[in-house]
């Protein structure tokens, strides 16, 4: 299996560290082991089709920033440059356009490699078009990773819970605004506790996409496609971020032994992000960065899930857990 | 594919009625139904290669109380008599000898049959046998509704967290006893909860394995052999109950902001149910009959599920999802 990595931040740099780490476990399962033959970062390339050493590229990009001496500006040519099975796309997400990733997996996905994501933009964008061209192109096409990060949710409810009719996932997707939220439980301003956050590392420096329910909205819409099988995308949700709850609705809410957390619904019919009062106690009242979701079936009846939703490694988990399921099915 | 089933109380007729209301779903995925060809109860079988009618069965057991109207005293013979392709044992459970089930089990291995089973006393007590068993005749042979009913555990360790290095799961596997252990928090003594629990249909009227933690230590066994890949049986658990757990010692832990937990834990090297202090508002001080698990691991970090851990169209809903496993292996 040749991997091409195309984004080499945090995730990209973590996934490569993880297959590093799983020597043993490939060989012992498949005799083989994944190679990575490129990958690229925003303007440079590097490719060998013997293999690159994934913690060498690592260490490269870590005191160069750059993860090749090559550069680009063509992604397309690149990833022509050299013989892959499998493209793992994990550049910044770009939810206006899809950005650079919806190329790159468009492209990957028209010559018939597999491809494996957490790129929210491209699947909140242009969800039914990419199923529709791996389908045409019999590609798989995973991206556990891009709803919960470590927490499995997307594989649980189609594979794990293929039998039951899901009549929704409610839950919390964004461990920013769930750190704010939980910050402001205990009496901080809203900019007090987003400026912790940022602090922290949770928040980025322009933290509009967290706070104003963007990133959940996106997994909303992964959700409501990979779940549901239905079609919509970014602009069908109904959206209301945190940045406009104050100091005194969260203590109206204690008064009356609730929290104020910001929930992301799907269903056949719902499609919403909104910060919703939830009874102190209830497993949604969760506190601090995690993520959870539950799911409500007509056989099992509810499944709740909870895992870290971001992080290098537990990212780099999720992209694990679907090259192992996609190296199965090729066994 | 062709079933049958082993047990029709409340499990099996719920299985029966589950595959009935999947009709659909079963045409759309496979074009093809699962076809029942043999029920047996405890006393009674009844047999059809063209297929049973899975809700006259039920109903012939709900106003009869027998499945069949031929009597059997060897339920070996009973499965020769008929061709099938994959067995669904749901006997009572019997953590003494393995009992009907084990037989059941071992024969339909023996003989190539694949085998769905959600009864904890042969799992618990003839596991290593029973995987190498299937290994040797080429079987699938599946449990996940031995752990947890509806909250999926086993599958999702070995499937969704296989390239993890699991660390340990720790859990609350047995709602009867906390159903018990929440009714002690508000100030019922021991006693009076129990009979509540028997009243409520979660206690039976032996109720010795829930409370001494025995059905805890099975789904403790069956973990740790098919997570941990150990080898171990019921006898290797080191077992508390919750029998001895006074109102004083509810208050005690209640000063400190605790509750009282029957924890089942395991690992590589723990393998222990016992009653646990659990500060308020941490994932484990769970309320009422929930079963949940928290999955530690290395990549992931902890991963928490809960669901519901038993109930008819509960544990038939975990039969499906490993009856869907083995259909789609098939295809």
């Amino acid at each position: 299996m040749r991997l091409f990595i195309c984004g080499f931040g945090t995730v990209g740099q973590g996934f490569a560290e993880v297959l590093e780490s799983r020597k043993a476990f490939f060989e012992q399962r498949y005799g083989t082991q994944p190679v990575i033959v490129g990958i690229m970062d925003s303007k440079t390339y590097a490719v060998d089709e013997k293999g690159l050493d994934p913690l060498a590229m690592v260490e490269r990009k870590g005191t160069t920033r750059k993860v090749g001496d090559r550069e680009y500006t063509d992604s397309v040519k690149v990833l022509d440059s050299v013989d892959y099975d499998l493209l793992v796309e994990v550049s910044p997400t770009d939810i206006k356009t899809g950005g650079v990733g919806l190329i790159n997996i468009t492209h990957a996905l028209e010559t018939g490699k597999d491809v494996i994501t957490v790129n929210k933009g491209p699947l909140a964008l242009k969800f039914q078009e990419l199923i529709a061209l791996a389908k045409a192109n019999r590609c798989k096409f995973r991206f556990e990773g891009s709803v919960g990060g470590a927490m499995p949710i997307i594989n649980l409810c189609r594979e794990n819970l293929m039998g039951e009719e899901i009549q929704s996932v409610r839950g919390i997707l964004n461990g920013t605004c769930n750190f704010i939220l939980s910050k402001m439980d205990k009496g901080q301003p809203f900019e007090q506790a987003l400026r912790e956050a940022q602090e922290m590392g949770y928040a980025e420096t322009d933290p509009t996409n967290d706070i104003e329910g963007y990133d959940t909205a996106c997994k909303v819409v992964i959700l409501a496609n990979s779940v549901f099988g239905r079609n919509v995308t970014f602009s069908d949700v109904k959206i209301t971020g945190i940045t406009s709850i104050t100091e005194e609705a969260i203590s109206m809410a204690a008064s009356r032994n609730m929290v104020i957390r910001l929930i992301g619904e799907v269903s056949e019919t719902a499609l919403e992000v909104s910060p919703r009062l939830i009874p102190k106690g209830h497993p949604l009242a969760l506190t601090g960065t995690l993520n959870i979701a539950q799911i409500t079936t007509d056989l099992a009846g509810p499944v709740t899930v909870s895992g870290r939703g971001a992080g290098r490694k537990e990212t780099a988990s999720a992209i694990l857990s679907d090259l192992i399921s996609i190296m199965d099915e090729r066994l």
